[in-house]
C-alpha cells in the first residue's frame, strides 16, 4: 500500500467515516423488492439472504413497510418441532441456514403471511439478531367473534369475515382459509371490556359437538344442549380455536448467541417462538400479542416462546404476552422412556409424546439423568458416546460406562446437558389460555419484576416422566418483586392448584428424595380473590418470604382448596415476613405427608398451620 | 396364453365389459385431492397427470366440487404469447405438456384460482377433451361496483371488499389481491337492469387522473372535473379496469385436435381462451360469462376467444361471452415488418406490436403472403427454408425462391400457413367492452345463427400491416340466419363504422387490388335504432341480400355516419332483397372510390344510393 493510500484510511478512520463499512447494510430493496407492493417477498429475500451469507458481519435492511410472503417460492424442510404437529415438510418464508454473525432489520416493518408457514427460521446459526418487525397473517390460523346475543337454546356470534372467511359444513363452523379449512372445535371467552379470559370459563366445556348455523353473512347461530348452562356472555369475545399446530411463529433450532429486539408476533400457526437445541438467547422487548391495529384479541395460535433442550442462557426482557392459546413461556426438556436395556451401556428409547417424534435428542459427550420413573428420583448420570435413532420414535444411547443397576424398562432418560440459567425481567403475562411461566430447568432461573395477569396459575413448575415427558427438575429458582393480579387463578386447567404451582409429576413420591430444590418465592405482591398463593409438592429448600398479599374482589373465590398454602412432601420450607392487605382469604398451610419440622414459620404474622381436620 | 382366458376375454368384449377399459379413469381422488378441501390443488393434479400419461386414452376425472389453485408447485415456463403481455415466466396451474389422447372431465366441478396464473395449458398436445369445469377467481384481476351516488362533483361506488380488497394510495383506488397491486386506469359502464354495456359509455374518457377517497369500508368517492360530465348513472354497475393481461385463461399452443365442452371461464388474467399456432379446435358450450351466483358483471379481463395463427378447422358451437374487457373472438394472424432485404431469398423482419414479441413465427416449408403495406397488396408468395429468431423481435426468414423484387423495406409478411376454416353458430355474442367478432382469415368462415348483443361492431373484418399488424384478408366469409339487436353499436370503439364493419386499414387503397373478397351477408335480422348497417371497404365481392332491418328505439342515434351502407373501394357489390320493418334510419347507400357499376341494387325495396350531395 502507497503512504497516500494509507494516509487517506487514517483519516476515514479517524473521522469514524461509515463508508469502510457502508457495504455491509444490505437493503432488500437492491433485489427489486419495495415495501407495500403486495408482491411475493420470498424469492427477493432468499437472493438478499445470499449475498448476506458472502458478507459476513452483513445486515439486511427493510426499508419500512409491509412485506408480503406466501408458500410459492419457500424453502420445505422437514423438522421434528418440540411440541408441534408432525406435518412435514415444513413451509420456511424465512430461512437463515448456517449463517453466522448477521442482523436482520425490520426497520419497524410488518411481515404478513399467507397460508400454513413458518415465518422466520434459523437452523445452525451463530451470532445472529433479529429485530424491528412484526408478524402477522391476514387471515390468521385462529379466529374469534364478537358474542351478540345469548338465549338458553343458542348464541350468536359476529366475525369479520374478511379476516376469518367462513363456510358452514355439516353444521360446524369451518373456516377457509388460504390453502386450508379447518373446524371450530374449542373456544376461549375473553372480556369484552378488559380482554381478560372472562373468570372460571377456561377448558371448562367441550365444544365439538354443536350446531352452527349461518343467520346472516358474519352472523353465525351456535348451539350445544350439552353444554347450555356454559354459554358465554352477551358482548363478551370469543377466540374460536380451529387449525392444528404445525408450524412455529419463529424457530431457532440448533442455533447459538441469537439476540431478539423488538419483535411482535402478531400470529403463529403453532408455537410463537420456539427454541430447540439453542443456546444463549436474548428477548428483549419481544412480544407475542393480539394485533390492537386489527381489533384482535387473539394472538398466536399456541404458546409464546417455548424452550426445549436449550442450554447456555436465556435471557428475557421486557417482553409480553397476550390473547395466546397456551402458556406465554414454558422452559423445558424432553424425557424418554426407556424400552429396552439392550447392555449395561446401550439402551432403546422411546418418545412418549407424539409431539416429540423425529427429534435428535442428544449427541456425544452429553450429561443425561437416569430417572426412576415412580418416585421421579434421579439414580445418577452417565456420559453418552452416541445417539442413533432407529425410527422417529425409537433410538439407541450408548453411555461411556456401565448405566446403574437399578435402572429399569420404564425409567426415563432426561438430556441434561441441553439445560439453560433463565432470568426474566420487567415482563408482562397478560391474560392467555392457561398457564403464565412453565419452567422446568435445573440451571439457575430468576424471575424478577414480572407482572403477570395469566388466567391459571402463574408460575408452574412441573417436571415429568410419566404424561407429557417435559424434563427437568430446578435446582435454583428466584422467583422476586413479581406482582401477580387478577385474574391469575380464575380458570382451572391442568396443573393449577395455586398462583405459584409447584406440581412435577411423581406417581409415588418418595419424602427422602424430592425432586424440586431451592426455590425462593420472596418480595411479592399478590392480589387475591380466592384461596390457593402456593402449591408445592416434592421441593428440598423452600421458602416463601417477605411477600405481600392483597385482597382482589374482581372474582368471587370457586376453587376446591381453601389453604393459602399447600405443601406436599417437601423438606426445610420456610414461610416468614409475609403481610397482608384487606381480607386475604389463603390464610391457612396444609401439609401433605410431611413431618412438621420440615416447614419452619418464622416472623409470620399472616399464614397459620391448619389444624388438622 | 391359455386358452380358458382368450376365452374369457372373448367373453368379456362382446358384453362390452368394461373392466378391460376401467383402469383408463384414474380420479383425482386416487392422489389424495377431495373436492371442497380447499388445500392447493397444484401438486395432486400434477401428479395425476403423470399417471394419465403413461395410459394414453385415458381421462382425469375431478370428483365434483371446488378444487383451489395457488401458485406454490405450478409449472412456471416462459411463453409468447400473442396480444399478452410478456410478463413471463408464465405460472401454470394444469400443464398439458405434449399430452396426447386425453381426457380431461372436472364433472362440473369449480376451479378457483389465486393470484395471476394461467388456469389451463396445452403445449405441444393433440387429440385433447376437456369438459365440464368452471374457472373463476375469488378475487379477481378486475373489479365491479355499482353506483350509489352522482353529483357535479363526484359520484360514489360501492365495492364488495371480499371479493375485491382496496386501498387508498395517493389519492389512487389501488386493488390489492393475492400476490399484486393495482391502480384503477379505466372504467366500463353496465346498465343495472340489463347487464347491457350503458349506451355512448364505452372507452369514451380517460380514466387515470381521478381523486379516490374512502367514504366508508367499501364505499369510494371518485372525482376527476375534467370528466365529470360523463360520470356514470346512479344504480349502473361499473366494471373498474386494472391489472395487466399477462396470462390466459386457457392456453392451447401448438396443439391439434382440442375439443373443449361444457366450460364456463368466468375469470382469467388476460385472454379467456388463447388459441396460438394450434389447429383442428373446436368449441362447444364454452361460455366466458360472469359468475351469476356471485352477482358478478365483469367475466374475463379481456378477449373471450382468441386465435393467433391457428390453422385447419375452427368450430364454434353454443357459445357464449359476456362482461369482457375485450372482444368476445378475435381470429386472426400477425404480420411483421420487413426491416432489411438481406439477399433475394433472406429477409430481416419485426415484430411491431409489443404483445407479439418473442413468438415463434413460422416454420420450414410454411407459406407467406408479402404484402405491400400502403395498398396492402399482396405482391406475391414464398414458401419459408428457416426461421431463425435474432431477438425477441427481430428475427431472419429464408425462402425457396428469391423474394418479388418490388418487395421493399417497410412491406410486410404474412404466414398464409397458418389459417384456419371458421364455423361459428348458435353462439350468443351478449354485451362487452368492443366489438363482438373480429375475423381475419382467408380460410373459408361461416357464421350462422348467432345473437349479438355487442357495445360496438357485431362483426369487424379488419385486417392491417400498419398498426396492430394483426394479418388476414378473408376470401371467403359467409355471414347468414344472424339475429343483430340492441345495444349493436351503441358506443363507439376503434374501427367500429357499423353493425357489421369491414375496415381493412390501408393507407393508400388500390381500387384494382381490393384487400378482403367474397363476403356474403344474408337473411339476418338487424335491430337497428341508429344509421350504420354495413361499412365495407377494399372488398372484391360483397353481397347484402334478404337481410330484414327492424327500427329499434333503445337508444336515440348518435353516429356520425348517417347512411345505412357505405362502400369504399369496393368491386362486385350486391345489395338485394332486404326488407325493412319499421322506420328504419339507415336508408341511403353511399359509395367512396367507386365506379357505380360496381354496386348492384336488384329487388332492393329498402335501400337506395344517396345522390351526390
Amino acid at each position: 500500500m502507497t503512504n497516500s493510500k494509507l494516509w487517506i484510511i487514517s483519516i476515514l478512520l479517524l473521522l469514524n467515516y461509515p463508508v469502510l463499512f457502508a457495504n455491509q447494510i444490505i437493503s432488500v430493496a437492491d433485489f427489486g423488492l419495495k415495501p407495500d407492493s403486495r408482491v411475493n417477498s420470498v424469492p427477493y429475500v432468499r437472493k438478499a439472504l445470499e449475498a448476506c451469507r458472502k458478507q459476513p458481519g452483513s445486515t439486511l435492511f427493510f426499508p419500512k413497510g409491509r412485506y408480503d410472503f406466501w408458500p410459492q417460492y419457500t424453502v420445505e424442510r422437514e423438522y421434528f418441532e418440540s411440541n408441534t404437529t408432525d406435518n412435514n415438510p415444513k413451509t420456511l418464508a424465512v430461512l437463515l441456514d448456517s449463517l453466522h454473525n448477521f442482523t436482520l432489520d425490520g426497520n419497524g416493518s410488518s411481515f404478513v403471511m399467507h397460508g400454513r408457514m413458518q415465518p422466520i427460521t434459523l437452523d445452525h446459526c451463530s451470532d445472529i439478531n433479529l429485530k424491528g418487525f412484526t408478524i402477522d397473517w391476514d387471515i390468521p390460523l385462529t379466529s374469534q367473534a364478537k358474542v351478540l346475543k345469548v338465549t338458553p337454546d343458542y348464541f350468536e356470534i359476529e366475525i369479520n369475515t374478511h379476516e376469518s372467511p367462513y363456510i358452514i359444513e355439516n353444521n360446524n363452523l369451518v373456516f377457509v382459509g388460504e390453502g386450508w379449512k379447518s373446524k371450530l372445535w374449542s373456544i376461549m371467552e375473553f372480556t369484552s371490556d378488559t380482554h381478560l379470559v372472562a373468570p372460571n370459563t377456561g377448558d371448562r366445556i367441550g365444544w365439538r359437538n354443536y350446531h352452527a348455523e349461518e343467520v346472516s353473512p358474519g352472523i353465525v347461530r351456535l348451539s350445544d344442549p350439552s353444554v347450555a348452562a356454559f354459554y358465554p356472555k352477551e358482548g363478551n369475545w370469543l377466540v374460536l380455536r380451529h387449525n392444528e399446530r404445525d408450524h412455529a411463529g419463529i424457530f431457532l433450532y440448533h442455533s447459538q448467541r441469537i439476540n431478539l429486539e423488538q419483535i411482535d408476533v402478531y400470529h403463529s400457526c403453532g408455537l410463537g417462538i420456539l427454541s430447540q437445541y439453542s443456546q444463549d438467547l436474548s428477548f428483549n422487548k419481544v412480544r407475542v400479542v393480539p394485533n390492537a391495529s386489527k381489533n384482535r384479541i387473539l394472538s398466536g395460535h399456541d404458546d409464546g416462546f417455548h424452550f426445549m433442550g436449550c442450554g447456555g442462557f436465556i435471557r428475557i426482557e421486557e417482553c409480553e404476552w397476550a390473547g395466546l392459546m397456551d402458556d406465554p413461556v414454558n422452559i423445558h426438556g424432553t424425557c424418554v422412556r426407556i424400552v429396552e436395556i439392550l447392555s449395561p451401556t446401550r439402551i432403546k428409547c422411546k418418545f412418549m409424546h407424539e409431539q416429540s417424534q423425529g427429534m435428535e435428542w442428544g449427541r456425544k459427550n452429553e450429561k443425561v439423568g437416569f430417572i426412576e420413573n415412580q418416585s421421579m428420583r434421579t439414580l445418577g448420570t452417565g456420559t453418552m458416546t452416541s445417539f442413533e435413532p432407529l425410527n422417529k420414535s425409537e433410538f439407541i444411547v450408548e453411555f461411556q460406562a456401565p448405566v446403574p443397576n437399578s435402572l429399569k424398562v420404564g425409567a426415563a432418560l432426561e438430556n441434561l446437558s441441553c439445560t439453560a440459567d433463565v432470568e426474566i425481567r420487567n415482563s408482562f403475562f397478560g391474560s392467555c389460555r392457561a398457564r403464565g411461566l412453565l419452567v422446568s430447568t435445573p440451571g439457575k432461573v430468576i424471575i424478577e419484576n414480572n407482572i403477570f395477569e395469566s388466567s391459571g396459575s402463574a408460575i408452574l413448575i412441573a417436571g415429568d416422566a410419566n404424561q407429557w415427558y417435559e424434563s427437568g427438575a430446578v435446582k435454583d429458582v428466584l422467583i422476586r418483586n413479581n406482582t401477580f393480579r387478577y385474574p391469575c387463578m380464575s380458570s382451572v386447567y391442568q396443573f393449577c392448584e395455586a398462583v405459584i404451582s409447584i406440581f412435577p409429576e411423581i406417581p409415588k413420591p418418595d419424602i427422602r428424595y424430592p425432586f424440586h430444590s431451592n426455590i425462593r418465592i420472596e418480595n411479592n405482591k399478590f392480589y387475591l380473590f380466592d384461596y390457593p398463593i402456593l402449591y408445592a409438592k416434592s421441593v428440598d429448600g423452600l421458602s416463601f418470604v417477605n411477600n405481600t398479599l392483597i385482597r382482589d374482589t374482581t372474582y368471587q373465590p370457586f376453587h376446591y382448596r381453601k389453604d393459602g398454602i399447600t405443601l406436599d412432601a417437601c423438606r426445610k420450607v420456610i414461610i416468614s415476613g409475609n403481610r397482608a392487605e384487606g381480607n386475604v382469604l389463603g390464610k391457612t398451610i396444609r401439609l401433605h405427608d410431611m413431618k412438621p419440622g420440615d416447614l419452619k414459620l418464622r416472623n409470620e404474622s399472616f399464614f397459620q398451620l391448619r389444624n388438622k381436620p
